[in-house]
Parts: C-alpha cells; sequence; structure tokens
C-alpha cells in the first residue's frame, strides 16, 4: 500500500446536496496533512472517515468565494477544542484574515495555537512536501490552484498532483501544471452548458480533459460538480473520456493512492 | 398525520462526530419553517432531508457560540443561489451582523433578498406562530431559549414547545416555559460530570428531566449531547428517566409530530 493517499472530502459545486458535500480535499504524505479547500462541513466529513481536524498542518484555499472557505472557522475552533498547539499554515489569497477574525470575535473564541495565513507562494510543508500556487481563470476575485509535488528522502519526486480549483480553461495554468500526474479540474457542466460554465468562470467535463491530455496526465478526477448531474453521474465521466481516457467524476469519500 | 412537525438536523455539542451534526432543528407549522440554530452542515442536513433552504422564513440563534451559527452564511449563500424573493427574518443577540456582513464582503456576495436582523423579542411569524424569547444562563455571551407557541385559526393553542439552547439549570428560564408541552432542553453531560457542565455552562440529563418535571412538559428531548456518549446513547435517556419519564435522546434525522 503506497504511504500517500488522498481522500475527496466534498465534490459539489456551490450547493450542497444529498450526495455531495463542499469542496474540500484531504492530502496524506510521509505525516504531513493537507487539505485542498474547505467548504462547509469539512469538519463533518473528517469526523465521518475517522481523521481528526487536529492532524491537519496546512490548508490551501483556491478563492475566498463561501463554498470554498465556510468550513474553516468551525474546523479551526474543533482543533481548539482537542487542545491543538501545532501551528496551522493557511495559504490563501488576501482576504481572508479579515473573515476569520470576525468569525473568532463574534464568537469569543481565541485559538491557543498559532495560525498563519500567507499568500500563494511557493511553499515547503516539512522535509517532503512542496507546494506551488498557479494563477487561474475564474471570476474578478483572486483565483489560484495548487501543484502539490511530494519527495523521496533522496530529493526525487515521488508523486505530482494538480487541483485547478474553479476555473474555466485558460492557458495561462497549462504550463505550471505540465507533466502533473494527477489533475484535480473543475468540471462544473457539460458541454452542452459550456457558455454557461465559461460565462460562471468554470469548467465543463470536456474542458478538462483536453487540458489532462495536454498535460500528459495520467489520471484525470473531475470535480466541483453541479447538481443537475445527480441523477445521471456517468455523462461527464462518458464526455471527458471521449479526449482522455483516464477521466473519473470524483465521488465524496472516494481514496486515491498516489 | 399531524399539519406540525419538527426535525433534529444536528443534534451534538461543540464538536460534530459520525454520529451528529451540529446544533439545528427544523420546526414547520402551516407552511412556515423555523429553524432553531444553524450549526455546520445545517444546509446539508436540509438537503439530505430533502427540505429546500429556500422555504425557511425564520431563524432562531440562541447565542454567539461557533457552533449554533457556522451554519448561517452557507445557507444564506445558499437561498440566494435558488433565487430566492422572500424576506428572511434572523432573530439573534446583538453581534451577528458584523459576522455576517463580513462573510458577505469576504466572499463577494449580496443577498438579493431582504435579511432582517432582529433582537430576541416576542415576535409573530405569519398568523399562526409567536416567539416568546427568555434568558438563559450558559457563558458571559447573552443567551437565549426560545418559547415556540402554535396558534390555531380560532387562537387556541395548537401546540407549544421550549428550545433551551445551552444552558446550566437556573430558575430565570422556568416561569418563561412552564407549561410547554415539548422541551428542547441541553444535556451535555451525564450527572457523574455535573461540575464540568455547569461549569461551562451546560446541564446534566438530570438537570433537563429535573426541569421537564418542574414545568409540567409532556415529553423531553435531551439536546446538545457530547460525543463521549456515542457509545452508549441510552445513558443519558436513563439516569433522565428516573426523574421524568418522556424522556428521549434526540438523534439526527428524528421527526416528531406536534
Amino acid at each position: 500500500m503506497s504511504d500517500s493517499w488522498m481522500v475527496f472530502l466534498g465534490t459539489s459545486a456551490g450547493v450542497p446536496s444529498k450526495l455531495r458535500g463542499l469542496p474540500s480535499i484531504l492530502l496524506q504524505y510521509r505525516g504531513k496533512y493537507l487539505l485542498l479547500d474547505a467548504g462547509e462541513g469539512t469538519q463533518i466529513a473528517l469526523s465521518r472517515y475517522g481523521i481528526g481536524s487536529s492532524k491537519i498542518d496546512a490548508i490551501l484555499i483556491t478563492h475566498l468565494h463561501g463554498d470554498h472557505i465556510f468550513g474553516l472557522p468551525g474546523l479551526i475552533q474543533s482543533m481548539g477544542m482537542s487542545s491543538r498547539k501545532k501551528p496551522l499554515l493557511i495559504i490563501s489569497p488576501n482576504g481572508l484574515r479579515d473573515f476569520l477574525e470576525a468569525s473568532f470575535k463574534t464568537t469569543d473564541f481565541i485559538p491557543q495555537f498559532d495560525v498563519e495565513i500567507r499568500e500563494p507562494e511557493r511553499t515547503a510543508i516539512g522535509d517532503y512536501i512542496e507546494i506551488v500556487p498557479f494563477k487561474t481563470c475564474h471570476t474578478s476575485l483572486p483565483s489560484y490552484g495548487y501543484l502539490v509535488l511530494g519527495k523521496t528522502p533522496s530529493g526525487d519526486l515521488r508523486f505530482s498532483l494538480a487541483y485547478t480549483g474553479d476555473t474555466k480553461p485558460c492557458e495561462s495554468y497549462v504550463d505550471a501544471i505540465k507533466g502533473s500526474e494527477v489533475l484535480i479540474h473543475d468540471s462544473t457542466f457539460s458541454e452542452e452548458l459550456r457558455n454557461e460554465a465559461w460565462s460562471f468562470g468554470h469548467s465543463t467535463s470536456k474542458d478538462a480533459a483536453l487540458i489532462a491530455r495536454e498535460i500528459g496526465a495520467k489520471v484525470l478526477f473531475l470535480f466541483h460538480i453541479s447538481n443537475r448531474y445527480n441523477d445521471d453521474l456517468s455523462l461527464l465521466e462518458r464526455e471527458a473520456r471521449r479526449f482522455f481516457s483516464e477521466a473519473y467524476a470524483a465521488i465524496d469519500g472516494m481514496k486515491f493512492y498516489l
């Protein structure tokens, strides 16, 4: 069994459903735990999968829309209630601090551990993980994706994973994620709603598949999926596989060994 | 079948678990929908039980601790995404507005429907429901419980329900809820942890049962239950029933016809 894995905690677009929680992905490598986005319900999903919230070392936020950050205040408070001492690193576009401070002030909470908020930049998480942010094309708010590189003790590349967050397809990030083995890409709609997808700064499953092919990925996870596909989850996969055979619609609770 | 019901959306104390989500209760009477507290994950629980978030007319907040309010920003944004037009009334102790405004500003969201925030006072919700807030004894933050009265078209009392939110037992609210048929009471711990319960402004199941007996309730729901009882859910019920026979530990998804 591999020493590195990720699990999809929530895979929906902006509104949750019976099937899908709001966006969040947990990644573990060599004892370090990273969270990619933290939609409402992230701490609840963690408890469902038996993972203590205090294990998390770093949280990477792609952009400041509510469905990607409203799980943060509760998650951090639960870390506090479990007497966490180790510092928490949050990488996020500018503006998160005001929201977290308002959350804590209103609810009379002061974390008893360091919460460092850093703007997106190349960052080492422990000795074996490196984070490389890249700009994406979502809305007028700043938006980033993250390339996560896992290294062996000898410095070789063990895995590479790119998570786009919300974005329409655009060339600006293709170079940044070229060669990434695992791609987790916005796939809000299917191709028949391409205009709607692009106008809201999102991608279709075809868009995601074409990017996966272009960067030479080994596997593509379709992510941030609209509730309109709850009755036919295979539709997006079928569309994507016409362009990239190893495409899978992400499902809450799905675990993947890197 | 009764025309009035409530469903427990989340029944845990401060931290959620596999079994229990964070505090929230939905009540329906004559087409009006009330939410009592809105812990993180409230909108996810609503979707699980097939209830559109836009149905909600009013939200009653007992106090401004995170586990009772962190579901609000996402819930209100989801209401906005479903093109809600009808106004939303939120009754809450002072301070909620700053938190909600920070949430909306950070995430670039402007509700396209009226959100009225009102401090606790006697309030009519439509023609048949009346809300009567009462002060409780939790922490140094202001805390309230709510008495919900359902009236018939002829003005008779159809049901009465008292929800305490978080509180240790204290005489100050007993008069306010005297005669209430349904009591939903803080029952964070069992009697062996009474000192811990009271020092944190909470009640034991024995406390809750004694209050239910004193006010002449017909049924008591033990609520806001610590995760330490997940392996023996009957313990709190057994303790309470020594003092009040119709005591039940609330469970997520449990529906009760009023």
